[in-house]
């Protein structure tokens, strides 16, 4: 009896059609993606590819999802403003790699469908994980009764997201901490 | 000796061009527009079209600086927090409307060249506003010391962006005063 490796052919398949897309998008850009190009350059049928992936925003969000989503790390240093410039300064640090500014570009696009999905996971790592540093500093004690939690942490995200989208703005490991001493005072009890 | 209107022909063309333009981006997306229906549905030629706009980003760009473009009114009303919640108050106004939320979704879309003169004509107008704000704020006394008044306004501007384009949370006139309470207490002297 010979052992049967499950997937192993459907797994290369969808390495090979990774590749061959996301080198489109790095070289040519995302609006240059389509099934046809991705289906010439990694050698898998067409018909595969729509029936597995559908459209291109398809293709780049199985990527993207598969290659993003990961536990985000809950910083835990015993104070909130220490939490939030680790906090902040993974998100810049994500945001600063090719692949973490496409994820926000994508983020932002309202017109293709399939990007809410990729909207959603980057908003929904990034959230719980702000979620937890939060409910830590309230147990200590450290946060002012009726915060609004949600948009303390859109509050703190804002800037990195403006200067990324909006004004061109440098986003570096400097203008964590800037941010962090602006909007805290009005977050502390 | 006739009276001759200079300019008539040419803006009515440009009207027409716009309205064509428009028509489409309001209801099929900005994606499906392009020079040749443009041309179909206006009655001007592809060739003038393309002559004057170029393509069909420059279409939507020129519409969009045209009716948007205008000097943004300055609060004073004695008070940073007066001043900032107003501030805010017209930015959320503008965004609100269908043409104010295009402008922002094209600022954020970094896949089309001639979409730049709209964010930097959207993020000048409101930026001039905001510094002179903040310039009357250091007169009266009310700015710490170096605090940075760029990420200032980026930070306060920061939510409705990211509620925008991220989190699809809700950006109405009740958010302005809890965003200012928020940003104000790090900002003052």
């Amino acid at each position: 009896m010979t052992t049967r490796r499950t997937g192993g052919r459907s797994a290369r398949v969808r390495e090979n059609v990774h590749l061959a897309t996301m080198d489109i998008v790095w070289s040519q850009g995302i609006d240059a993606l389509s099934v046809a190009a991705v289906a010439e350059k990694s050698g898998v049928h067409e018909t595969t590819i729509y029936r597995r992936w559908g459209t291109p925003a398809g293709l780049v969000v199985d990527y993207v999802t598969s290659e993003t989503h990961q536990a985000f790390p809950v910083p835990d240093n015993g104070n909130l403003h220490a939490d939030l410039v680790e906090l902040l300064g993974e998100i810049v640090e994500f945001v600063e790699q090719p692949l973490g500014r496409l994820v926000l570009q994508l983020s932002a696009r309202r017109d293709q469908p399939g990007y809410e999905e990729v909207r959603e996971q980057f908003r929904v790592d990034r959230f719980e994980a702000g979620m937890k540093v939060f409910e830590h500093a309230a147990q200590r004690g450290e946060l002012r009764p009726g915060l609004d939690r949600n948009l303390a942490l859109e509050t703190l995200i804002g800037p990195l997201y403006v200067r990324l989208l909006l004004t061109d703005g440098e986003v570096g490991a400097e203008l964590v901490p800037e941010v962090v001493d602006l909007v805290l005072p009005g977050m502390l009890a």
